[in-house]
């Protein structure tokens, strides 16, 4: 099968704080490495830490390198193999504009949400397909989810993840998980 | 559908550290958090930590309560949803005992692991329909993994997920995540 060509950006701003208001949420320590990890499982290229604030990009920058080098590669190889992925970039413009350095040609942007969107979205199966074709960003929100302004402002959106329940608050690190492996999963078995 | 009735088990002992030593791990915050929104996302009935340290399960048991009660609700009622799913014992016989009151029949026990097994591993489909004819007990493992000796005495045993490489190094809780999505997601989309 054709090798996709995804990449992902958690979005630290602009997004919803839980009075719906417009904030910047505080960068989580496991946010990097789990995201990272799940980026490394199903073979993404890139993973980019947006932030707005200098010194919570500095913060981030410092535990990638903490497990990059010789010493972090003793430590735990593993931890060192995904944090390779991470790029820090100050907004989504940044993210867009080293995917389109590296490939010659802007990425799909493909927004996610916990909430229903008028919208119709597209389907795991038919994006999971298009970013065989073309570089593509898959886009998280942090805090209360990515504002209805960057929303509307993406190429395309993926459904909501339904479990059994109404019930719809999936950390952002487990529902990045599950939407990678809805893309790129191995279900054989 | 008929209902699943399937509950999951951290194990924080005993598991594998990265040199194959039998150890007890620590709590981490996160995963309490984590998985608790996953389980109710995903309709589980329990969410059993399990460690052999008192001092770590009294810590577990002031984590949720944190949550709990009034203040709790108020604060974030979505997280106090999921922390009531927490029970927190000191071993895997206690959770099989609290299933086994619940329901009286024991449940169907299930190990997962990152490693392949010799033995053959029942598909996410037939396990899936199997918790809907009886109550079964998810376990996942802390650290480097459940002990061989554990994973021998489980009654079935889900295959590893796999992404697109032959890197294997989820967290636990994105593995979580992943596998009820594979046992129970809506995948109409």
């Amino acid at each position: 099968m054709t090798p996709h060509r995804l990449s992902v950006a958690l979005v630290h701003h602009p997004v919803y704080d839980k009075h719906k208001k417009i904030v910047a949420t505080a960068l989580t320590n496991l946010d990097l490495h789990d995201i990272a990890r799940s980026s490394r499982t199903y073979g993404l290229e890139r993973f980019y830490i947006v932030h707005p604030v200098a010194a919570q990009r500095e913060l981030a920058a410092r535990i990638a390198s903490h497990w990059q080098g010789d010493a972090g590669a003793e430590k735990n190889d593993f931890r060192r193999q995904a944090i390779d992925l991470i790029e820090v970039v100050p907004d989504l413009a940044a993210a867009v504009a080293s995917i389109t350095a590296r490939h010659g040609s802007a990425p799909l942007t493909c927004a996610t949400a916990a909430r229903e969107s008028a919208a119709a979205p597209v389907s795991f199966a038919a994006f999971s397909a298009t970013t065989r074709e073309r570089p593509a960003l898959l886009i998280l929100g942090t805090g209360w989810g990515l504002t209805d302004e960057l929303l509307a402002s993406c190429d395309v959106r993926l459904p909501p993840i339904r479990g059994v329940s109404d019930y719809n608050h999936l950390s952002v690190r487990s529902a990045c998980a599950i939407i990678l492996d809805r893309l790129y999963g191995d279900r054989e078995d």
